[in-house]
């Protein structure tokens, strides 16, 4: 084990923490808040840290799977843990677990809050929570592939541990110009959104906030009411970028080379879009039935459709109170999730399209026993090592999950608020129903349920098995055995 | 497509039943009923229409694994659809689809009923009823094969679509020996449960009953109260049989054999009793911190603890009054469900553990990516193709699982008794918690959701694939295929 470069790494990502932060003291200067001293005390901590961490260059660039791991759910467990302390330090949220629940819900993109009332926190500690967002939404590992070159060593391992989606999207062959393509994608579309924001009269930070929900796909509302608020054409435009941004980058890269046509042949894409159309026709019509005023029920059927498959998490109406069909349309979208290669959580459609495709192959070869269909996907057969590795994951997922849901269940708060506490953090979409849906929040729970969650939105974030091999023994066992060589 | 082999299998099955019904015209005599009428009409018109079917051999003797699950899912309808007739004729269940229900949740070994006061049925019904779960529980192709020399044809396949768990338990090369002595077994412990039941005081037509329950591990109770009113005698020796008919019969066989050793390490088994005592140990604590008598308190929690994991379904006590963890304990113990190879449901303890080594496998390969692991059981590494089918098995599982739970929230009763209405069919369970828990019924329910149900009890009973491929189009066209080609 290279314990040498992973601690660049971290350190890496804490110089990179230090400069995020200086976003909310800029914030905290324009308001005149004191909350601003809040953010440069831990800003200062954590760059001295990070320049004293970096100081020394790895011992070496060797970089498997397993370092990528590790480094990644390092970097987001570091990330969150001094993330939040501003919070504390502010007093804003003086629990220290309530303060990480909150920072972790925030970088994973999940969006499920402790508080009960979010205007009361000051502008700047609002901009974090919400910056939170945007950051974790495409990856700080990616940020960083983008702008220090971490010579040599094949860092596709950082990339592939922190990227969502069963097959690693590299667009371009160098990793470090993928990364930096990225980031430019990510970055225009959050700037026409926010000019789209201001031309419907929302207010500057309002935008900005509101952006960063929307492009990290996280969901934290800067209302107590979401976005229930907010004008009809407002909503309507976080809409649709709540789905642009659940939609694979790689569709946009290509755009950008102006094959449109492949782009637009994306298979996941084309079942991404069909899944929301379908969604949005059943409840719509679920609504309609009670309401009858049908644009108003258009709308508000989009706009949530579009945040639980994003899984955003943005609310403008309270779906708690809507049918049983609608909210099991609901559940089952949070399950689906994104696509791959988006900001998006959730299992991801494409995984989804090679499950049933799995299953529709095993039902023909009952009938046709000798006949070997392989499994294809945008008219490419797919890889017997993905196909595999996503029916592992699904069923990863389904312990993690089945595992949590009794954790959580001790607390007794009744079986569809367990349930969705659960699905909304694994799949990182922010508000479940029940107790902790659209007008609840998770600050209700005990100690051990809101730890559980945050390990869950974490898994989630990172595709399970980073984050589950930090827990594995033989890893801990490797570390310290290389710690002991050198000391040797 | 071999359609004349499927038509002389069906005739056989009409025979079998006919025959089967001869029990509860007995019993109609015994107690003077005129409900037996109804029983000797339904017989007649299956033994002839049986006799007629199989007057003709088969054209030819060939036999896929195609013709096998056709058969299967089709002598499991046909089963059903005659099977309730008595019902309907008697008066006793009016409605078709509550008689059909109640036959399929009989046959399946679910023990799911739409009757809210049980005591009112006949005695013959009450029989009948109850020995639909005997017939069940081992399957009555099984039972065929044991009786009827089908020459030549690898008849393994009907046996591979009917008998539960990953891989097909041939004890011995001969497949009718096999049949046979599988059905020794199974009479022999159900005929020490009942003599063991007499010696409780159990009145005859009781421990009959029961004991058909329980081998079947189907749960129709014959009181309104399940076994709540019977000593705690009768209670611990249910309990008992319920995990022994939970158990792999390879087991049995190899205790038949002498082989002790052998027997007590096959690694399923150990595994289903080590679940049994922690899942007892959880839910005793968790009641005896609210009753504070401890005997009892492990009665119940035995009681319950077998008659879920064994996919029975008697209860002594309202389980749906206990704590959200002890619930959430028998969820988990509904989805695992017994052994593979015995006549229990769900998703079985040998599936649930590749399936876990399977991930830890995945985990490994994090850390030690050129180490290829091969996943044992029982000391020998399992075949590519089983932890293949098991994955498959489990992601069809989770598919109809979800599809099912979002047809019956169609009529918006709530997500614990949607959720447990599905869990407990599918995985032929019989009562759910909420409204379906074990004092309510599934008669509440509309049809819809009804027809649901008894495509999950079927598919639970059958193993998903068999019944699934009923479904496809590509079977239909080959029949039709097949028979025009015959017309020609």
């Amino acid at each position: 084990m290279n314990t040498s470069i992973i601690r660049y790494i971290l350190g890496q990502v804490m110089k990179v923490e230090a400069l995020l932060m200086l976003l909310p003291c800029m914030v905290a200067l324009i308001h005149g808040e004191e909350e601003g001293f809040g953010y440069i005390i831990v800003l200062s901590i954590i760059g001295i840290t990070g320049i004293l961490a970096t100081i020394k260059k790895p011992s070496s660039n060797v970089f498997y799977l397993k370092e990528g791991c590790v480094a990644t759910s390092l970097s987001w467990i570091i990330l969150s843990i001094f993330g939040c302390l501003p919070f504390m330090i502010t007093g804003e949220i003086p629990s220290f677990t309530d303060a990480l629940f909150e920072t972790i819900s925030g970088f994973t993109t999940t969006g499920a809050s402790i508080l009960s009332d979010v205007e009361a926190l000051s502008y700047c500690s609002t901009f974090w929570r919400s910056f939170t967002h945007w950051v974790g939404g495409m990856g700080v590992l990616v940020f960083i592939l983008a702008i220090v070159p971490l010579s040599g060593g094949s860092n596709i391992n950082l990339m592939r541990a922190e990227s969502p989606g069963p097959s690693v999207g590299k667009l371009v062959p160098k990793i470090r110009t993928t990364a930096r393509l990225l980031y430019i994608i990510y970055f225009a579309m959050t700037f026409i959104q926010v000019i789209l924001l201001l031309l419907g009269r929302m207010p500057v930070f309002d935008a900005f906030t509101t952006a960063f929900g929307t492009a990290g796909t996280g969901g934290f509302g800067i209302k107590n009411n979401s976005l229930a608020g907010y004008s009809a054409y407002i909503q309507w435009v976080v809409t649709i970028f709540m789905i642009l941004f659940g939609v694979n980058f790689n569709a946009y890269y290509l755009i950008l080379l102006r094959q449109f046509r492949k782009s637009f042949s994306m298979e996941e894409v084309r079942y991404y879009f069909a899944i929301i159309a379908g969604a949005i026709g059943i409840i719509m019509l679920d609504i309609c039935r009670t309401t009858g005023r049908v644009l108003t029920a258009l709308r508000h059927a989009s706009f949530q459709v579009a945040s639980i498959i994003s899984s955003t998490g943005f609310a403008t109406t309270d779906f708690n109170k809507w049918s049983q069909t609608s909210k099991c349309v609901l559940v089952l979208l949070m399950f689906i999730g994104a696509c791959a290669g988006s900001t998006g959580g959730g299992i991801k459609v494409s995984r989804i399209v090679i499950i049933l495709k799995t299953v529709l192959k095993e039902l023909n070869s009952y009938i046709h026993p000798k006949s070997v269909k392989i499994i294809n996907l945008d008219g490419k057969p797919v890889e017997h090592e993905v196909v595999r590795a996503t029916n592992v994951y699904f069923m990863t997922f389904m312990i993690i999950f089945t595992l949590s849901i009794f954790a959580v269940s001790l607390e007794g708060r009744g079986a569809l608020t367990t349930f969705t506490a659960v699905i909304a953090t694994l799949n990182n979409i922010g508000p479940g129903l029940g107790q902790v849906g659209p007008t609840g929040n998770f600050g209700i729970l005990s100690h051990l349920s809101k730890y559980v969650l945050m390990f869950d939105m974490l898994a989630g974030r990172l595709e399970l098995f980073p984050l589950l091999i930090l827990f594995h023994p033989a890893m801990w066992l490797e570390m310290l055995v290389s710690k002991s060589k050198k000391i040797k």
